[in-house]
């Protein structure tokens, strides 16, 4: 089947299923904050108009100036990008035909893109259902590569590796002159998460991906930024398109990162509403992965690939993501995001139904 | 001096000069039309908001089959981007390391793609006032070349080259094998503009890119399109990052792309201002180029260079684009948008203020 390489937009898959789109259905294939983009967005949408007729900030020097001061990085080691694809592809095309190690399962986007750009590709691939990360086992994939990928925390697993195991990793790879390109792009979703921006002047082989449309909901626009050592920012920015961010993404960006108690908010959301939803799965049978985010992966065990569930839902209207496109897990679990408490509970319900049909004496 | 590449965000131009940004100024840098986006996008600008939660459709379907339908020409052969820009950028990368021939002077992003790209770069360089183009001067560049940037109308002087011209050009490059990009950005402000696309089918080294944010006057949110063979396409849309299109741009794109009450207003608008303000460049001994377009170059001939003009009209609050980056132009005219009656009529003023201290008895 030609599935679908990504989740959202789910006309494609019913089509790819050769099924029919419900007028009504829930998508929980797309990670976006339930809570959907902060309220001052909407205030300040029509003021964001009289921009649009005037070409962007190619140096979005605003914006920069903003994460610079509140991550306190210099603005130099900061590149403002449209949405993390871009950033994943610019980095993906800095190291060129060249050996890159990709943690996996992981974002399909990191290995296209190497693809693209003629990389030697090695999978270190985890194990589920905990898939548990450990240096030892990195090590020998890492002689004489010249960028690793690693999504922390992952998608789409939703689980947070240890710091300490990360900080491990970048060690080995700045003494192997290897880059690390470590995408964050989930990372505000956790209310203790480990950051490693202020680890950018320490290690120089270091490049972070951050989004900014999962948690302040805005994919339709593309935001992101990508912080490094100021010549690796100086090496990409030539490598991107010019007036490559648009002006309502770079305004948007800056009134998103005001909005301290939004991202509270959220947080405190997705945590009572994952214990909510995983409790259920307990209870009901259905195995999940220990995410630490607004996304997780799911099974039923007595099912040994995912397909009839993953049917079930969709007839039902309920699109979860699915995850053969993703190495090795290949349809063996799948995906959903943590939407808001009504959807999540149409879920549970439809997962009820399931239950009943399919009990446990299987 | 460290001049800015582009015109549009005058504040880094004033920087670059020592200058402060006077608080009241009128941009003429930036070739938007002066009658702004169509009214009906700001109607639907509240309904474009409620799309930003969701990811753009990364195969723009929409879009492409309403350009389809309005070009006659499949589907297969559109490629939506992210602005002219990107679509500049991943057709100079389709010919890394390449020979690739620019006719100049040109828009900057040509040369700076094909550096990028490593390509090895020939300049075929046009002489003004008149730059006229000719295929047999041209003939000898050509050999070797894999592709030809060429921009019709021509940004920045504004002209539009004869069909015929163009055509013997594609016949030139077909039989030796060499692509031919052309830039139509500014096409559709002339009302009896040749269009090339109907050549697509026939000519299959032809690259179309299209620009709507000319037009529709919406540089802030980026959109443009590629019109080629299919192969041609499915190649660059491996180049291009996922999700490169904002959601706001096509659906943009879908509005404007019904606006032809709005194209034949602003080609009226355009042809007779551009009437009136040749009449008087005229009449005040300035040189200006024929152009056939919402810009164009001009120089106070009783000046070698237009430093002393150029720093004049800053001062007066009144930009123009430098052409110091524009190879063979070199800081000898100043380009202009035709902008709203009002402001053209500053221009007037100013430059009538200017020839009363530069008489013509220099």
């Amino acid at each position: 089947m030609n599935w679908p390489a990504h989740g959202s937009n789910p006309r494609y898959l019913y089509e790819a299923m050769g099924l029919t789109l419900p007028k009504e259905y829930v998508d929980y294939s797309a990670n976006i904050n339930p809570l959907g983009p902060p309220p001052s967005l909407k205030e300040k949408w029509m003021d964001f108009y009289q921009e649009i007729h005037v070409y962007p900030d190619p140096f979005a020097s605003g914006l920069k100036e903003r994460i610079a001061k509140k991550e306190q990085i210099p603005v130099e080691s900061i590149l403002i990008g449209n949405g993390g694809a871009e950033l994943i592809a610019l980095a993906a095309r800095k190291f060129s035909g060249k050996k890159i190690v990709i943690i996996q399962p992981a974002f399909s986007e990191y290995e296209k893109n190497c693809r693209v750009n003629q990389c030697e590709i090695v999978y270190h691939q985890l194990h589920g259902p905990e898939f548990e990360l450990d240096l030892a086992d990195l090590q020998s994939s890492l002689i004489g590569a010249t960028a690793l990928f690693i999504c922390n925390p992952n998608n789409p697993t939703g689980i947070q590796y240890p710091a300490s195991t990360i900080l491990s990793i970048m060690d080995e790879c700045e003494q192997q002159n290897c880059s690390v390109i470590l995408d964050e792009a989930f990372y505000d979703f956790l209310v203790d998460y480990h950051s490693f921006l202020p680890y950018i002047n320490q290690y120089s082989n270091l490049i972070i991906i951050r989004s900014m449309t999962k948690m302040f909901a805005i994919p339709g626009i593309r935001l992101g930024y990508l912080v490094a050592e100021p010549s690796v920012i100086q090496d990409l920015t030539e490598l991107q398109s010019h007036w490559s961010t648009n002006a309502i993404a770079l305004l948007a960006g800056e009134l998103c990162l005001q909005e301290e108690g939004f991202l509270k908010e959220t947080q405190n959301y997705i945590f009572q509403e994952r214990k909510r939803l995983f409790n259920f799965f307990q209870n009901q049978n259905f195995m999940v992965t220990p995410s630490d985010v607004n996304f997780y992966l799911m099974r039923d065990p007595y099912l040994k690939d995912q397909m009839e569930l993953f049917e079930f839902l969709l007839h039902n209207g309920l699109i979860p993501r699915h995850t053969f496109n993703f190495p090795g897990l290949e349809g063996s679990w799948l995906r959903f995001a943590i939407k808001g408490s009504e959807e999540n509970d149409r879920l549970l319900e439809v997962l009820v139904k399931w239950r009943q049909l399919h009990p446990l004496s299987l």
